[in-house]
């Protein structure tokens, strides 16, 4: 029996039964279909691997909501991908990475992985000066998970977070760009560019599909941190780490969401082009 | 034992148990904030009841969710107050109405009072030209409750519907004027210019909050139709059929929410004012 150390990120969770190849699925899930950007990532990065995806539709958003209800809605997904028999859950939202991994990390058999992490490291690393900007949901900010960690790695980094809560509605109503974008990205970003970050992690799933508006109001030389690339980066060095890489044959992709899956496949579509896996619907707690 | 038939609208519930006074609370519900604007336009209007509002706050917003979910949602909730002994259910919430209130009719003990029909008889007498608008959330436009009730009670109006899902969020994030409302509106607007209505449903409670920003973009020649403020009016008219008005002493109105009541006191403050009932947490479904 192996029993590798996951050293990348601390975690308490205890070794997972290991073999030299593992052909369970690694579980994902986000309240809603913003989590689809990370599903692409590491889709992209790990083609072998067999992924099932849960997004909370019924229930989505979290950003607006306590991290107590957060956290109890974390719980039923990550439980829910458990029963599956997933190798590993990555937490593909950003306001429950912020609030519930390490809740989670108690609770759950597997590694689990939030966004935070892969997301300070990667903007650690690519400031220069260390002034560094967070943007995302409003419990996101409110918790502080980026700028607490940010400033535990690096003393002296000097962090701005800001809230932008209109950016998922405008992203899920499809205005990506023009003026209306620009003039709520200006507002948002004012903060930002008075405090000439170098770097801006963002720290939402939707909001990489904002990313040429942000990059017309805050200069081509803020290097953009897409915290669900950087978490795919992450996990592949988990898989890697904990030899639990897929063999070379793989099953089909999953897809559930806890409302009717009309809406969820018509984006879904979006984000993911032609081929699409099935989307199937599950109840959680209600 | 007085037994009057509620016949403003119809309905399929038996007459409740009557009296010529009667201290039992109006219930209340929404998915979230929006429905105080319904809850302190009954406080104006019937000053001596006694209201008990739920606002589902763990599960906001209905109006981006399918009609099922909705359902399954506004079944706990109506279920909730009837537990509260209220003698009526107001659903303060558009969604919610379009999409729950034939459902609830048949499973509440007491009336239930949407917001679709006062809406529409509003807009109804208010309209010259009968040429008539509706913006909503995107689940309330596609059910097409409003457009099909104005149609049926006057056949040859002309209904132009536009879901504005932009707004609940903008009117969440205290924007409520200026250069962003102002282009937002334009675009959602654009369409209902083009047809010349004369009269405009507000079918969603957090419209009101914009009343300024949308005359100033349709013109204060249209007519806007505060649904809330007409349910208000319905359910006095309800109140009084039904000989069930409270007697002049009053209890003390209840504020129910699923999530934790701190974000939903903040906001709620700036939609009562100064007095305000304590905010109280309960558990529905999950």
């Amino acid at each position: 029996m192996i029993r590798w150390l996951f050293c990348l990120y601390p975690r308490r969770n205890p070794p997972i039964a290991p073999s030299v190849t593992n052909s369970q699925p690694i579980g994902i899930f986000d309240s809603g279909i913003g989590g689809l950007t990370v599903f692409s990532a590491i889709k992209k990065r790990l083609p072998n691997e067999t992924l099932v995806y849960l997004g909370d539709t019924a229930r989505v958003p979290y950003g607006t909501k306590s991290a107590e209800t957060v956290v109890r809605y974390a719980r039923e997904n990550a439980a829910f991908l458990e029963e599956k028999g997933v190798k590993a859950v990555v937490v593909a939202c950003n306001t429950a990475s912020a609030v519930a991994l390490a809740d989670l990390r108690k609770r759950c058999r597997v590694p689990v992985l939030g966004m935070v992490e892969p997301g300070v490291h990667a903007a650690l690393a690519a400031s220069q000066a260390k002034r560094i900007g967070v943007v995302g949901t409003r419990a996101t900010i409110a918790s502080d998970a980026y700028g607490a960690l940010l400033r535990e790695l690096h003393s002296n980094a000097q962090v701005v977070s800001v809230a932008c809560p209109l950016f998922v509605p405008l992203v899920e109503e499809g205005w990506l760009s023009g003026e209306i974008v620009e003039e709520i990205t200006k507002r948002y970003c004012a903060e930002l560019e008075y405090a000439q970050v170098d770097t801006l992690i963002l720290g939402c799933t939707h909001y990489p599909l904002l990313k040429d508006a942000i990059t017309k109001v805050v200069g081509p030389d803020v290097a953009l941190v897409d915290s669900g690339e950087a978490a795919a980066a992450a996990l592949a060095h988990l898989i890697d780490n904990e030899g639990i890489a897929a063999p070379q044959t793989r099953s089909n992709d999953s897809l559930f969401v806890t409302d009717v899956p009309g809406q969820f496949e018509a984006v879904a579509r979006r984000f993911l082009g032609g081929m699409m896996p099935e989307v199937q619907r599950v109840n959680l707690g209600s």
